[in-house]
């Protein structure tokens, strides 16, 4: 077979810490496993110390670096602009990459602020418009296949009517009042603490997943622990966000949701913990054993029903049939494959992909919603 | 040994359905794997039908039978009066006992109002201190072995500070919406649905576990289907309680509260499920697996530490060491053997047992509050 | 509905320990959650110290006593004996039991030796012929409705043909060398140690869901631990018995089993685990978890077929309808109870409940069988 | 920091299916995550069809290609010779490197004959006197991260005296008989079914986490299916390999190890199931939650014991620091980085590393053992 090879998509990438590590591989592995319609070449990395921007590119796999990530701009060769870096610069970035009609891959959260994340919004449609370009945020949780999985199940009516949504992100790397102080937990730079790092991944996974928007909630945001040792000082530093969070939602669909986030949960690692409860069938999934979905059918004989520990490794769903055999599980890392295949396959498609801009805008918006209710004592509509 | 027989105590019960059932098993079976100071004589079975409660009788093992329950308060051979007719009957039977000099257990929830329960609570500190009687409410599940040890725990402080408490009771019996209509889905016999009949004990449980209070609430209740069908008859009754309530939660000693009942999570059977974070320890418990609980210790070595699935069933933990081997579970209905143990030791001591209706009134005050919450959409302090 | 009252039935029991205690239990329990069809009354507790059998019988709740069981071949208020001893002394009692004309039911294992066994089979058969008795062996594991569904199962033919069974028993009460030495550790009194002991109910269990019979092993006993101490004296008895037994077995159906029992098995109290694959579906247990039954269903759609964990507690589940609702799980004693049902429903209607002494004697050949393979180190046939 | 880089080695791989991807994706990856002390170059894949090896090549990442893999021998710039041919073809391949001086990394099973095994032994030892190289056999399973922890338990006394040692790998493949003939159904190919495929991971991980050797066997060979369809025909191919297989073995240490392979096991998809026994712990693995380990310790207070269930994800496990933060795991892949990450290591330190082609010659005796026992109805000594 003599196809054409597919045309070349130039890569620049800003930020290289953990995001960075797990894009990287990402572009580096989607060509290895997967036929893809462009062919990413990872041709910038920026960072803005210049030594240590040029060891990350070396270790990750990009041809060259920048220091100033407006060179991107101007840089023929480089078509789509992935943003890793921290919240508060999202909106800068993507905005001015999307006017110069680049492609954008911006992590979550969208942005710190609704107002943020809406002028962001309003860019990716302008440029969409303007130049056909594609703008996603990054809720890579969403390509693990069995939240595929959960979607296809919902989506094919096997869960009837929604009554009820909880869901949990819990995580303990805060647990310790004497663990570091990081800007992570000052506002001004991540805007927000668990609510927006952690609980805006449960908010997107609900949502995705059941189809249904959420239209209000109550809440409250928590910080156990107020100020921490700032590392290589003798000063502690004042935690500006929350270390957990919970709240109560109500969704356009008309199940109940009950939500809650937090770095406080002792023994708890990354434990995305789902359970949807409908007319006809349930589901329950925990990242902690990510490549297993539980599916109860209300359908079955009431002898022999029960939640199904379905292996989600199969060739007949999302993803899978591109890695392992069945039951030859998939790690943490494998979803940003995903995203860059599904990405990228939007781009030659012309087919925007989800989650874009104007979803990541709704996430936010629940979110200040949340932020808005605990400040008030009283539900507040998205 | 030549030991004095305990001397007799004498029970009259009213009531005969589910939870007549389950404390008839208790009275029957306490005395022969425990050592009891009172020797519990089931004298009187009380039923409004006399053919039904004789034949109910005969059944469950009691000597003879009561058509009306006033009958009860002049008996000399009933010292013990035990309540399991519903809700709206409690408030009136147990203050008659009581002020008769009877002792009284009485199920739960206390009563369907707190001004009932206030009396109730009254009316036990009357007759304490007149007769020395003793008031209890069959919060059953406090004496599952894995409750017991989870109490411990964090008396022992091997939870430290608590953080998070989260906490669910799911049944799946009302999913179907053409399943019948009963007396527990009419708000004037049984006062609430999900919230005050399972709702109830998570909120004991919680309470009961870390020995702190719940001091304000924010609350949902959903009614998912309004009419269902009337057994025998062509029309549908109206449900006039909740077919399920979540909540938030502040509790005196800091930590963070997240509740939720349901009739309506499919695939969920009788799921007890609570999990507590604090500064050194985390627990977790689901009654769907009765005889363990998982406990992390913060103090492991973080190499080896994880979640301990802990079969409670060792001679160590409360109750166990009466019954069987290691190993060996326990049942659903084994609590209430270990209630009347504790309730007839409470008696021979002189020392009430826990909990008493003071405790009953607490709960009953968190329910309410809820529900005042989910009319006000706002939070209600209890 | 003025039915006439159920024939009494008069038991006698011989032994108090463990099994006395849980026989006792049955025998109380049964006409209080069951419509019996004669109404077994507790009339003789045997023992051979006059003063700690009185006790015993009191807090067990029988009405009288003996010292000799051979008083009991000629009571005539005694129409069944039901043997709680020790193995050594089955065939004796059983034999004389079923020449008096006396229904019996008997603990396992059925005896110590093969000759035994088969001689109580011939008096069994002999008596049911001459009396119409009946002999049962307590092989009570049977009746946990879990393992009930797992028979229904490939009696429907939802597993197809049978290729694997494993099979484990595992305890740890013997696991710390220091433990004391007991008369099950002495192969003059138990016959057998963990073969005899537990594993004789795994090769009753598998044979009795699988409906085949094993036709040849070769297994290994082990000993660990050679003396332990003696209770009470400075002095150290010799185990004579197999501390962990682990055996290959053929079935008549063609499936390949692996057995393996032991009292080492370090962490593991009660864990009798069982795992079935056929060529329609497979079937998984843990007595740990003894009100679930896993079951892996064929036919399902390859995307959500998984492992369905039954909560095996439904009105449809063997026995559970008697009890409590759904999810209200049962314990350790409650097939004892349902034991005592079957045997009086097979008393009543002349049909000899299973297992009845034959299937006793099979089980015993196949515990002979692994010892002398054991021996040989070779395969030997049933 | 102006360290040297590291020098470049050149990597020839030889055959590209599952396990040449796999390989290729941890030759790939491991530089991007690991500081390695050489630079591996992915030089050269060799297949037999030059356009279909070329193609993937190009998809695997791989600079050239080569149609006969004799040429890697001559090649100056081929430095390791990875053999991921079927395995009738190691023995020749794997000497012939080794004579040129090449590393060599030999997917598993070493060979398919024990004599060939040894030849294959006797080569590496040649070759590590005479050239210094090293020889490795792909037992990847080892470098899971809580397979490490395992073993790290058992090195650190944690579990004691070792008394039980049970282990299954279990996979469903095979179990449709309408599933079609492959060469890995063919002896002459294969070498080995069930036994030799997957019996074999199972022998070298219980051998490589207890530090002990396999001395004596008993096993049954079994053939559920003898003729499959051969695709793209109308014929039947004979299988002529075992689909399932079951041993008993001794240890040099004293455990009795309970062992089985099937590809018959329905609804188990990649089930490797460990369980170790020891007198001051235990341990339980499942490959299908490949990220946890469950550990037993005996040393807990009996009220607060349990298997742990311990996520092994946290920075102070081996491998894992390089990665993600704790909670988010790893995949089937990523031992095959940890192995290269050990080879290369093991090459620039001049020290071997384990497990060599001696520990791969002692499974293959182990797998020929289990053959005769299987042939002859007895144990057969390693």
């Amino acid at each position: 077979m003599t196809s054409t090879p597919p045309a070349p998509l130039g890569v620049g990438m800003i930020g290289y810490a953990f995001m960075g590590a797990a894009h990287s591989q990402a572009w580096r592995t989607a060509p290895r496993f997967f036929d893809l319609p462009v062919d990413p070449r990872m041709r910038v990395l920026v960072g803005r110390d210049r030594s240590a921007v040029t060891a990350a590119a070396t270790q990750l796999g990009w041809d060259g670096v920048e220091t100033d990530w407006r060179a991107l701009l101007s840089r023929d060769d480089v078509d789509l602009v992935d943003i890793c870096s921290p919240g508060d610069t999202h909106a800068e970035i993507a905005i001015a990459a999307l006017e110069a009609g680049k492609h954008v891959l911006c992590e979550k959260p969208l942005a710190n602020t609704v107002e943020e994340a809406e002028r962001m919004t309003a860019a990716a449609a302008a440029a969409a418009a303007r130049f056909g370009t594609v703008a996603m945020v990054g809720f890579t949780y969403r390509r693990v296949p069995a939240i595929q999985l959960a979607r296809t199940l919902v989506e094919q009516g096997r869960l009837g009517t929604i009554r009820h949504i909880r869901a949990q992100y819990l995580q303990d790397w805060l647990s310790d009042p004497e663990s570091p102080f990081t800007w992570r937990l000052d506002k001004s730079r991540a805007g927000s603490g668990a609510l927006g790092d952690i609980g805006a991944h449960i908010v997107d996974l609900t949502q995705f997943i059941t189809g249904q928007r959420i239209t209000s909630v109550t809440g409250r945001l928590t910080t156990f622990v107020d100020e921490r040792p700032v590392p290589g000082t003798t000063t502690r530093g004042q935690v500006t966000v929350d270390d957990a969070a919970a709240f109560l939602a109500t969704f356009d669909g008309g199940p109940l949701g009950v939500f809650e986030a937090s770095r406080f949960a002792l023994g708890r690692k990354n434990a995305i913990r789902l359970e949807i409860n409908g007319s006809l069938g349930s589901l329950a999934f925990d990242f902690e054993d990510m490549n297993v979905l539980h599916f109860h059918d209300g359908a079955d004989d009431p002898a022999t029903a029960g939640f199904r520990r379905i292996v989600v490794t199969e060739p007949v769903h999302a993803y899978v049939g591109h890695w392992w055999p069945p039951g030859h599980g998939l790690g943490y890392e494998h979803p940003f494959t995903h995203q860059v295949v599904d990405l990228l396959t939007g781009i030659a498609d012309g087919v925007p992909p989800a989650p874009g801009f104007a979803d990541g805008l709704q996430v936010q918006r629940v979110l200040d919603a949340v932020e808005r209710s605990s400040a008030g004592d009283s539900w507040v509509t998205v």
